[in-house]
């Protein structure tokens, strides 16, 4: 088997040094170059300045097989990276056809007038082999370099990077350093933490073959988990890693939400419409962090209906019918009024589905009876209202994302059975 | 005036190089060093093992005379940033009393009992002069290199390495290096793009005097303005640089919301609360995404009342009072509905000042008529109604993150003038 290439990413541009822009790049590529089996080796980023990225390039190539650019290929008198490459690679740009026929093709669709540093980004190095961009005006560059090494040039803005690698990179590079195969299996989970996840599947763990390894990736609220195969020289490698998949799924039982790249929000409305089942939610504490996160999802309409947020008593009172008396006795913050929140929303909005929150996020507004991070959730269908309280006090921002997160696994986990 | 040093940044870190993480702390820090009027050469993300992590230390002090260092000090086997710098700096680890008792304060405080290897966190090399955290384990460490490069680790964790920034390292460079004086000013626009504002402002930009300089940033519905003052050996640089600003602001006119680190959200409240004025917001295709960004404001409730959010023509009918004839007749997306939505959330919810939108974010929904993109907003208040459309197209997500920004600049623009 061919040794595999280690990768270097250089990100080019002045806003990343000084922190106007944060670098969403790079992760993205790391996550995608280690599907097909790549690793990279280091990320740099540095100025618009050639003789740094002149500098960048010389040190990358001296610890990699293949770098990566991103930016620098804008049409202002700052973009330089297309003419350091030409220089760098000893030869001129000139007109290449197809990509301009691109960026024709783009600003035709915006209906704008092209301009001619628009036509200017359509001329290339003659060194490299043209990457064609149809999502926007630069091109991407693919350069052999003589010491085996491979360069590859892309523009910064992340839908147009995405749409290169996808279609070019990814798989001229496989292609290219004969990468050997690599499969893999990722499990979403929901409601529980990373130590408590690796001692329910310890020991299915440890009897995976010594090409299969599981990667915990961690966020609030759940875990990722992804299985990865790597070639042993055995035939059907995607058949062996998906054998492995029954015993885990069982293991890992409620906390397993969906499978692939899917989000919490985007698997329960999956559900609900598969259950033809409609939701709403009552929100409190949350702020309408939950009717966000579902209508996040296209085609959310089939079974959203809407929402009441309700950050104040008479909102409770009015629009979601929680008895004033219920607010009086054990305040806004209590099992009781959310418990009604969910029904009273049930009732007004005429949804199948209800779920509601009220808590105190932060930082202000806490008691010693009812401290700061101090939530109550319910959820109301048809046969059933459930509620659920939950302390957790991580600041305000990540408090209502934990929340809501915890309020779209409760609906998730109380959901009837589908027919 | 001694020379500015050059700052270069080494983010340490497998999770950074896999894409698990993304590394936001670089920008902050690239802001923070800019308002100090240091600037970041390179940023470098390497992985955990030492051999990598001195290769880096090598090869940046050749650019830099500063080497800030984050992650690699937590607890666990695989953090091995302290140890690589013990040994850089032919130096050992020993006990430090007053981080044994940071770490202590912190388990004390969390009510959780302190483990050998947290214990473990207050050794350090004595190479160094320590940088004690108050908010996590993982002290800072300061290094005066030979050749006069000093070297900075800090944790990983963006809390604790803000707090250690602030506290020590920011102060010490200053100090370390007789940083010359540098003053900020920061306006923030919304409403119109850079080159417009550009425009606007470009005689009072062009007669700014050579030590001073504009940066435009531009995001998603607006442009933050910096106007940066450096030392030019004269006095009171703070107060010729506020000279200037009244002609700006002037310039800027109603596109200008506040000065200073402050977002829409919270320029907002900060004018609902001083004119004693109530929110709620009826929306559709932003699906409470306008209720969030009210909501993530701390004390938001001193004014947010509530929110509806009506997906489904039901619910515009019956938690908002829309006519049914209304969607009949003009459909969901149009000014009739966007008015009627407002108005009705006045009434219903007993708020002030109610926002309202309509639209189709995609990517499905579009048609000839009204394609995806179209979107009505609308505004009222005891005085008036306002209604406006916005067509705007880049993909659902973005759709909705500017639509909610064109409505907070709604509300922005139209609420009645304080007494």
């Amino acid at each position: 088997m061919p040794q595999t290439p280690a990768v270097e990413i250089i990100t080019i541009g002045d806003e990343l040094l000084y922190g106007q822009v944060i670098d969403t790049n790079s992760a993205w590529m790391g996550q995608e170059l280690g599907k097909i089996g790549l690793r990279i080796r280091q990320i740099s980023s540095v100025s618009d300045r050639a003789e740094e990225i002149v500098r960048a390039l010389d040190e990358a190539r001296q610890r990699a097989q293949v770098v990566l650019m991103t930016g620098g290929l804008g049409p202002t008198k700052d973009d330089l990276t297309k003419h350091v490459l030409a220089h760098y690679f000893h030869s001129e740009l000139a007109l290449y056809e197809p990509s301009l026929r691109d960026v024709e093709a783009i600003f035709a669709r915006f209906n704008r007038p092209m301009l001619e540093v628009n036509r200017q980004q359509a001329f290339l190095p003659t060194a490299c082999t043209p990457l064609r961009n149809t999502v926007g005006t630069a091109p991407g560059m693919w350069f052999d370099g003589e010491d085996g090494v491979v360069f590859v040039s892309m523009p910064g803005v992340p839908f147009e990077m995405k749409h290169l690698m996808a279609t070019h990179v990814l798989p001229k590079l496989q292609q290219h350093f004969q990468v050997p195969p690599i499969e893999h299996a990722v499990l979403q989970t929901v409601g529980q933490g990373e130590s408590f996840l690796a001692e329910q599947i310890a020991d299915w763990e440890a009897q995976l073959p010594p090409n299969m390894k599981l990667a915990y990736l961690p966020y609030l609220g759940g875990v990722r988990l992804r299985l990865t195969a790597t070639d042993d020289g055995q035939p059907d490698l995607r058949g062996r890693l998906e054998a492995q998949l029954p015993a885990v799924r069982a293991l890992l039982g409620p906390y397993l939400f969906a499978e692939g790249e899917i989000n919490l929000e985007t698997a329960l409305g999956a559900m609900l419409q598969h259950r033809g089942l409609t939701i709403g939610t009552a929100e409190s504490c949350t702020g309408g962090t939950i009717a966000q996160r579902l209508t996040s999802v296209a085609g959310s309409s089939a079974y959203f209906q809407g929402s009441v947020v309700a950050y104040a008593n008479d909102v409770k009172i009015r629009q979601l019918e929680v008895s004033p008396d219920t607010l009086e006795s054990y305040g806004a913050v209590s099992e009781q009024t959310v418990r009604e929140m969910a029904e009273g929303l049930r009732r007004t909005l005429g949804v199948d589905v209800a779920v509601a929150t009220s808590g105190i996020a932060g930082p202000g507004g806490g008691s010693d009876e009812k401290p700061v991070g101090t939530f109550w959730l319910a959820y109301a269908d048809a046969h059933q209202t459930v509620a659920r309280k939950v302390s957790f006090n991580r600041g305000r921002q990540l408090n209502i994302e934990y929340i809501s997160t915890v309020a779209l696994n409760l609906v998730r986990q109380h959901l009837p059975a589908a027919n």
